[in-house]
């Protein structure tokens, strides 16, 4: 529950409402639970906005998030709110117009995420953006991280951008405006308990 | 993205079906952001398994969560997935049939909320709850810890329940299934920008 104090008034020149208004970088990380579920519950408040949203998923399961999906798809058709536009990379991007070939390396479907998303920056196409998991492919080194940060910082107008998943490279949390970290206190895992339907997906 | 492999597995005479199916005491707790929208969050999958979802929201402006409320309560006008019912003490309880008075205690106020909780829990309302900064009133001495960790404990059938806020007590700790730290890494507030439409509220 933030206060709406800050703890300083910077001396950037802007008005309070310039300032209301800047573009955010996210970076929801750490090994706790939370982060993506959080993301989402952002991309809520944006539907509420009225802003256009695109969700990127850059898991290999198509199955994963499956409830917010639904849940978002639907809150679209409502013809209130916002929009919502979900992309899978784990069903091969819906934009990509070639079959994914079942032997392409995941890199090369996370690499063509990552250029879609450079191209809807440029285009301004979103007002938020979810880019779940996206740490993984710049962990594993599949997409360049100076060159997301950079895109990320030189993106145009006032698109906000949510990045999750664990281990996000420093580079990227130096760049961000807010980060937070999940951390794991106690999970049922530990207990010996599986994951369970409407709680883990 | 859980492994989905636990770490042990326990010795306590139940299969992994009857495991997956014990009701979650989950705590959103730490300093950092997430806490309540990583709960709206996991409404969103409820909702989409079709439960019934109850929220209570122990903080005093009616304005806050203004956009995940109108986009949980939007999904259930939709007649697909569950229900969202949406009680807020920051306009007086819905159930409360007398007027608040004006000068009244907010801690009445919460425990009223509470009180209503126990009942809801005993006749097995809903099937997941989401108790809003319910660590507030708990942390000012509203609401009995002892109390209500009794009674989330002894709750019957398979309800889950989601506890957010922060300064979560030790106790609530102990008898919870679930608990996640939001640890705040950097946050725009200090560097001096206020909080902004559908990335706050």
């Amino acid at each position: 529950m933030p206060q709406g104090q800050p703890a300083v008034i910077p001396d950037d020149g802007l008005t309070t409402r310039a300032r209301r208004d800047r573009p955010l970088l996210i970076v929801h990380t750490g090994d706790g639970k939370g982060k993506s579920t959080a993301a989402f519950g952002l991309a809520l408040r944006g539907w509420a906005q009225g802003w256009p949203v695109g969700v990127f998923q850059f898991v290999k399961s198509a199955k994963w998030r499956i409830g917010e999906e639904r849940a978002l798809r639907t809150l679209a058709t409502t013809g209130e709110g916002g929009t919502v536009t979900w992309h899978k990379m784990g069903e091969g991007w819906s934009w990509v117009q070639h079959r994914i070939d079942p032997g392409a390396q995941p890199a090369d479907a996370a690499r063509e995420g990552w250029e879609q998303i450079r191209r809807d920056l440029a285009a301004q196409t979103y007002r938020l953006y979810v880019l779940d998991e996206l740490t993984y492919p710049l962990k594993w080194g599949w997409i360049d991280v100076a060159e997301v940060v950079e895109t990320l910082r030189a993106r145009p107008g006032r698109q906000h951008v949510v990045v999750t998943g664990r281990a996000a490279p420093p580079r990227l949390l130096d760049a961000a405006d807010l980060v937070t970290e999940m951390t794991k206190v106690k999970h049922p895992m530990d207990a010996g308990q599986k994951g369970q339907r409407g709680i883990e997906w």
